[in-house]
């Protein structure tokens, strides 16, 4: 069985100029390191503001290729501090062609494993399916030297056929960068409860899968929007164990480094006690791959 | 758009005499009823112990067909209260082939719809595989007068693919008919985080599929066990809205009738904001029948 590994999220807070961001995540990399984490996870696009508040041609200026100068920087800070590093690039693949991609160092530095963001959410302010071309990578979990781990993004988090898929590749734990915040007119009536179905549905996918799972949110009020109104990141990072608890949270409004424990033979209790695994019923879950059923009947 | 409907759950305690808690059972149905109610559900197995704490083929006595008196009794209920009633029986199919089946019945008594429990258990105290068959009626949504519904049973509640093809199918909300409760030895220790782990899961369902989640849960301490320790069932039935939100929730140790609305307007407008449906990855879900992934890379 796989030795425990601590872990860390570094939920931050982005400025204007990407240069400092990705100069601001290495300090926040390092610290965590000296922290005792062996595997550290940033927010998604952590190098940029999250642009996707507006649809501008310009901002695909930020996309750069894998690898590249952003994916050079990443590697090298995973081999310096002997670190897994997983990472969130805004990848330009080719010529109008864009993903929202999760990028995995190992503890030498190597390039073990991306992920192209699969699921693309479109609302006001988060306009996406503008930017990303959704995913054709498919849900593979990837395998480091501390252990196989699935990484999803941000809106990944919401469906349940993710976090399955990549539990039944054996992943221990599952690692969400994120950027998800509050529309300021909407955040007293309904911001609560928006925080708290984000936090309800990955520890729900937590405890079915009896898997680890850590999200790492961006912090700040970040105002790109036409409108300059902008949105607030929640920040609320956390880290659940196979069950579900807490392990780690952090506030709303400040940066903060999380420590976590995935410990395998915890994971490994945690289903021997609730074996869902044992009882799916395979045979009957055809209507999955459907759009609906509702039309059907 | 289907109307607004109100509904209860009916935690209750349970006897070792079947027909003091049929009588028990209609008596709090028609509470819930002249409380407003126009949609009901009993807990799992409500007419007897849960007799699943050992394996004695005398148990099977318990089991009935269906139609058979116990179910003759809830539709005349359902008839006389003009209420849609979810119920849970002990069904005797034919000889040596036993189900845990729910059924429901329609505002003027017909049986509009059965669910045979798809996903069985078997842990120490929760011998059902040695009672039940598993379901072979699949996933089906059960339309009655008052809306589209999905009733699911108790260790269903732990698999996300089942609430996802209620939800595909268009069902508004989901029924859980349900008996879980503590080893008294792991009470004090793991209590807290079973009973959270358990909510969490189902509120999780109602998050990533924007869905009504009702679950009864029985209460008491029943020690049909062969060592009379026995089980303490730790009610907290609850109903969350299509984001998570407890409209109502019942104490651990006492019987309650817990009242909620399922609005589909509320419902509808939830998927809007948040819209799964729209951006799910049919395409990329094959995964979801395999038994396992992590031994085949």
């Amino acid at each position: 069985m796989t030795t425990p590994f601590p872990i860390a999220l570094v939920q931050m807070s982005m400025t204007d100029d990407p240069s400092r961001n990705l100069r601001h995540g290495l300090e926040l990399i390092e610290q965590a390191a000296k922290q005792g984490a062996r595997m550290i996870c940033l927010p998604e696009l952590f190098k940029t503001h999250y642009f996707c508040q507006q649809e501008d041609p310009a901002c695909f200026d930020w996309a750069e290729s894998i690898p590249g100068p952003t994916t050079q920087a990443l590697s090298a800070a995973a081999a310096r501090l002997k670190a897994v590093l997983i990472t969130s690039v805004f990848e330009r693949r080719g010529p109008g062609l864009y993903h929202n991609t999760a990028v995995v160092f190992d503890v030498d530095g190597t390039m073990c494993g991306t992920y192209r963001k699969m699921h693309i959410p479109d609302d006001p302010c988060y306009y996406e399916k503008y930017y990303f071309t959704p995913g054709d990578l498919g849900f593979k979990a990837i395998d480091t030297s501390l252990g196989r781990i699935g990484v999803l993004v941000c809106w990944d988090q919401w469906f349940p056929e993710a976090a399955r898929l990549m539990a039944l590749q054996g992943a221990l734990a599952l690692f969400y960068p994120t950027a998800i915040g509050w529309h300021p007119h909407e955040k007293s009536l309904l911001g609560e409860r928006q925080r708290e179905a984000w936090r309800l549905v990955q520890r729900g996918h937590a405890v079915a899968n009896g898997i680890y799972v850590a999200a790492v949110n961006r912090t700040g009020h970040e105002k790109p929007s036409p409108d300059g109104v902008g949105l607030e990141f929640w920040g609320s990072s956390f880290i659940a164990d196979p069950q579900g608890v807490l392990l780690a949270d952090a506030p709303i409004d400040r940066e903060e480094i999380l420590l976590g424990l995935v410990d395998p033979a915890h994971l490994e209790n945690i289903r021997r006690c609730w074996p869902f695994f044992r009882d799916r019923r395979i045979d009957a879950y055809e209507g999955l791959h459907a759009r609906y059923l509702g039309d059907r009947r």
